[in-house]
């Protein structure tokens, strides 16, 4: 079995990154980010009348940039694995309707990029495909209006409060050829601090991205200090330091070289955020675009990405019922 | 690659199902499937307060007693893919999440058991894992109060309407070891058929089953009569008869041996139930207790199971937007 310990698999042939893309709307471009991505509207509507349109329509532009660098036609796609975060993942589903390709829909919360690359990656290695895709997305209007308040609302925002990311990545991934190599995953378990605060999703999530990385490099017997860059998904700033805090009580130092997507897409002093970035286009886009860009230009050679969800829901928030996390870590290295 | 055709994988090694358990509530516990479950409830809240806790531990009474009869722990299990119809799939979130197992969150809408066991077939057959779970859940009150109405509300049904199951199924599957096998699957595209009626799902998921069914013999080689049995998931009787005509413009017959789960599992003369059943736990349930036990018992040698989903949300609905349909085939063989 490839399996290496309880959670890991390490790719005896890593799958290949062919391409990847990355769209994102208006703040987004606005912030420190702004020209690694391959697309930025100037808008949030992209061409459509509802945000949950929106939402689709930037999923598919960033899949058919995706294809399109890869110099393939979505015919030549083995399989897609997508998600989001609205309600029966819709921004997939209609992003990929017309594609023809055959469609594994997933739902993994923010940590959707890593789980969707983790299957694609296993589809590879387990010799089932040649060429697969990955993807997810995530828009500040759709998920406000879902999770919280209609915009119209001007609800107060609490300082660890997250900005959800409108912004779509994608990955195409090959059984071979020239790019980074996904070299190891490490499959989450769902894990629970009790956490009830549907405004302090870092809290909620760095208990999963503690489980996670914690099993990654036992699994691995890799320490942080194998990695150039350790990148977690949206845990913002409150997560970030819980996470950073909670390795430190093991006597593990995660380094200078840890981040986490959330803080690295908006600029937290001129960028009206409060405590970072989230969604799942929060880590999609920031992966697909400046951390598969820096492993290209040589800045990083080995990469532990960690997206970080928080299974909730409006309904189950109301009911009272915490908050579950779960972080899915994927290895690139070049 | 193990891909043929265009959506099909043959399995080199096919994974057993090593077992499977069915848990339901009142309802279908008065049907004529009512002997075939482990578990029917005697209310529909399994000791809960809410119907979506009540989905939860239903689900966990489904996994334990799975594991139960495979004689395994939890801890045993490699990994679990599952998904649900709640918003944010919380259903299957809440209850794998004290499980400790690996979780790979899934959305196809009513197709879940068909993507789950895919998924979890070509985990094991691609080297990854020895055992995985797949399951799914649906529960008539948290679907109604989501998708349509509050149950005090009373809203009149239409004819082609279905009911949504109360049920949850899960199965285990092994590398090795005495059982039926999964032989081949087929992954759906996403089709769309311009469907905008969300009281006749049947007519949006029909298009689906017919395309992955087509791509299966395509991709196979083989005709319906390869078949003791095909089932699609839950297109009811209007979505049944859709199909076989669907087939009959191509000069195809699906022939006798051509059922479904949401006509098996309600009595449509004696409950009041319109077009037959629906949810992601109505082909799971049937499928994990009359059609594996039927195949322990020799009535079928060859199963062809095709659980179909719709892609939409109330969302989309008002927003005027389509229902797109997907279907995902599993060959189960003795």
């Amino acid at each position: 079995m490839k399996k290496t310990g309880k959670q890991t698999i390490i790719f005896s042939a890593p799958p290949v990154i062919a391409a990847s893309a990355a769209v994102v709307g208006e703040k987004e471009g606005q912030g420190p980010l702004s020209k690694c991505f391959d697309f930025v509207s100037p808008d949030d509507y992209f061409g459509e009348k509802s945000w949950e349109k929106a939402e689709s329509a930037m999923l598919t532009r960033c899949f058919t940039l995706c294809c399109d660098k890869a110099k393939l036609s979505p015919s030549m796609l083995d399989y897609v694995f997508a998600g989001d975060l609205l309600n029966q993942c819709m921004g997939s589903a209609y992003a990929f309707k017309d594609s023809g390709v055959p469609y594994f829909g997933l739902y993994g919360a923010c940590s959707t990029m890593g789980e969707s690359l983790s299957l694609a990656a296993m589809a590879i290695d387990g010799g089932f495909a040649e060429t697969v895709m990955a993807a997810t997305s995530s828009h500040f209007c759709s998920s406000e209006r879902q999770f919280r308040f209609p915009l119209e609302y001007g609800g107060q925002r609490t300082p660890s409060a997250q900005w959800t990311v409108t912004g779509a990545g994608s990955v195409i991934l090959k059984s071979c050829g020239e790019g980074a190599k996904i070299s190891a995953v490490t499959t989450g378990v769902i894990t629970d601090a009790g956490i009830t605060d549907a405004n302090n999703m870092g809290a909620a999530m760095a208990p999963a991205a503690y489980a996670t990385l914690s099993a990654h490099f036992a699994d691995t017997g890799r320490t942080p200090a194998y990695y150039d860059l350790i990148v977690t998904g949206d845990l913002g700033a409150f997560g970030h330091d819980n996470l950073e805090e909670l390795f430190r009580r093991d006597g593990t130092s995660l380094g200078e070289h840890y981040t986490d997507c959330g803080l690295l897409i908006y600029d937290r002093t001129a960028q009206d955020v409060h405590a970072g970035g989230s969604g799942c286009g929060c880590s999609a886009s920031v992966f697909c675009s400046y951390i598969l860009g820096g492993i290209a230009d040589g800045r990083w050679k080995k990469v532990l990405f960690a997206p970080t969800g928080a299974l909730m829901s409006p309904t189950s928030t109301q009911q009272g019922v915490s908050i579950s996390g779960i972080c899915h870590a994927v290895a690139v290295e070049a």
